[in-house]
């Protein structure tokens, strides 16, 4: 048999502190102009939940920085696989801002992500090699399709791919869409085996000629604050349209490469971007097969954890593996779907049989 | 005959700003701890001159920030190899700071850096895939090293890797390694060929036990200044030992598994760090092989570009390669070895044959 390449851990961090919609109560939300919202804060959370299904996000404690909840996210991966973590080839990191300190707007990036999850693990193996990749929110499953090329290619058998993000450190607090974003961190071990399964497909894109932009990074709505910080900001309705009409044919070209049928998909673990745009997307996918969507395909957790970009595939994935999420659950053999999409704008998918 | 990895185009941007060491003339140079410094401005030039061999370098223009000029060197490499932009499978991007405008302390990662670019080349096929490598100045290297992985893993034919750094971004001027700092551009693309040379061999070791905070981000040396403002630091002579000791191993370890005589190396492009460590990371790599360091082995661009991270080695190849720099050129056959150091601390090496 040839050589396969399988998740052979999974850990995740998953902050204490809990945000709910209610906390956000008295923010001053104004559109993107500066000019106020007519609506009242209830009325605006309110719009906020039908849309989205975040009813709370996770934020990291003030000592915390990504790098420190990306080490918390590997700890477990590597206890959960059993590993020696001086056997680990690759530690791929996938974040898109950096160590961002509480109260700073600076990035730090240097050292790498990576070297501090490296050093904080006291990995010694010096041919244990940290990089980071920016990629969006799909910077995680990258990482995944990255380390997988690297074990085809041979020079690498077990890497650690981390997606680990503090968003509640670049959010504009008069914007409504920083109700979107979370904190967290989730990690797996890629392995080389010599079982069935694993990595059977995977499929990325970057659309950048109209929409390198869609997400971007730009001053406060509070039009009085110094034109110099800058936060998180997209055009959410124009990532909702491409995310709508892309990640599907996306999906289904992973899909059709892997040779597996869609009737034997038990599962698709998807970036929790949004509950309603997530579900729009599962929906347009198997209408390309004529297909309903079948009940309980989508395990969501979005709802409590809100969007933690990179983090959000691998957390899902921890969850449902321990079996925390009702009605979800995956067993040896399962073949399922990870898909993301976000800035860049990136869309990837892999198909994978456990 | 197998399918080899070769260098098909060559690009780099200088920008056109020179700063000469008299430009430091009357900044106000002190310690790490807020101390003054005995010296004065002309002595302490004299001897960073003397350390360093940098008697200039290169900013980037106020309208300009990294990834802007990641497409300059990029445009130039697309033209140099005659391919259709379209046909790159991936935009490899290789830096450590982000996109910071001029007078600007943020970092702008988001879209990544490779999106920017593609969006800038105006390319169209969404499966030019554009990610981001933080590695620190090994980085551009390290970008070579993973589309090599890419080629032999068969997910890829060509691709586009640019090293692109605007430190003068970031520097204090209250430090004397501020003067080392310097911004650029380099690009090559990177294809699968049925022609002999090319990538014979790499070597990357990631060291993070003592080293991950040799390189770091921290606040000025003037401690009047806000404490919440960070710029890239060094501990210089921790750094230097550690290169000294490291690189000509890693180099050694990737030379011997190449199967390439020291003999026939022609030239060494090395990270230009600095001038004498430079020099006697050579004299020491062949000193493990009980030889002197042959003249005209390094090429170096150090004393009039300075210190660009990332960008160094494929600006000096360019140069190299279009005959700009006196005593040095490279020709089809040459066995060359490409070699770096620095933030994680990472170190990497490539055994090419043009």
């Amino acid at each position: 048999m040839d050589a396969t390449v399988k998740i052979t851990g999974i850990g995740s961090y998953i902050p204490d502190t809990i945000a709910t919609n209610e906390s956000f109560i008295s923010n001053r939300f104004l559109n993107e102009d500066g000019s106020e919202i007519k609506d009242p804060n209830p009325v605006i959370i309110e719009k906020f939940k039908a849309i989205t299904g975040i009813n709370a996000r996770r934020y990291i404690e003030k000592n915390l920085v990504t790098s420190d909840i990306a080490f918390f996210a590997a700890e477990k991966a590597i206890a959960h696989s059993g590993i020696n973590p001086e056997t680990i080839n690759y530690i791929i990191v996938a974040h898109n801002y950096g160590d961002v300190k509480h109260l700073s707007n600076q990035s730090d990036t240097v050292p790498s992500l990576a070297s501090r999850v490296k050093h904080l693990l006291q990995i010694e193996n010096p041919r244990c090699v940290g990089y980071d990749v920016l990629f969006g929110c799909p910077g995680w499953l990258e990482g995944v399709i990255q380390a997988n090329a690297f074990i085809k290619a041979g020079i690498a058998e077990t890497c650690l791919i981390i997606g680990a993000e503090a968003l509640s450190r670049v959010i504009d607090q008069h914007d409504r869409d920083s109700m979107i974003y979370s904190d967290g961190a989730g990690a797996v071990i890629l392995q080389k085996k010599k079982e069935s399964g694993g990595i059977i497909s995977h499929e990325t894109v970057t659309h950048t000629r109209d929409e390198a932009h869609f997400i971007y990074f730009d001053r406060s709505n509070q039009k009085q604050e110094s034109d110099k910080i800058r936060y998180i900001k997209m055009y959410g309705r124009k990532v909702y349209n491409f995310a709508l009409t892309n990640v599907p044919l996306a999906m289904k070209s992973c899909l059709d490469k892997s040779g597996v049928s869609i009737s034997d998909i038990k599962k698709i673990f998807i970036h929790q971007a949004n509950e309603k745009m997530d579900e729009a997307i599962c929906q347009r996918f198997y209408k390309l097969y004529d297909m309903e969507m079948p009940k309980d395909i989508m395990p969501m957790s979005i709802g409590e954890l809100g969007n933690s970009s990179v983090a959000t595939i691998p957390t899902l994935l921890d969850l449902v593996s321990r079996k925390k999420m009702s009605n979800h659950e995956v067993k040896t053999g399962d073949h399922v779907i990870f898909a993301s999409v976000g800035a860049g704008m990136n869309i990837n998918a892999v198909v994978y049989q456990f």
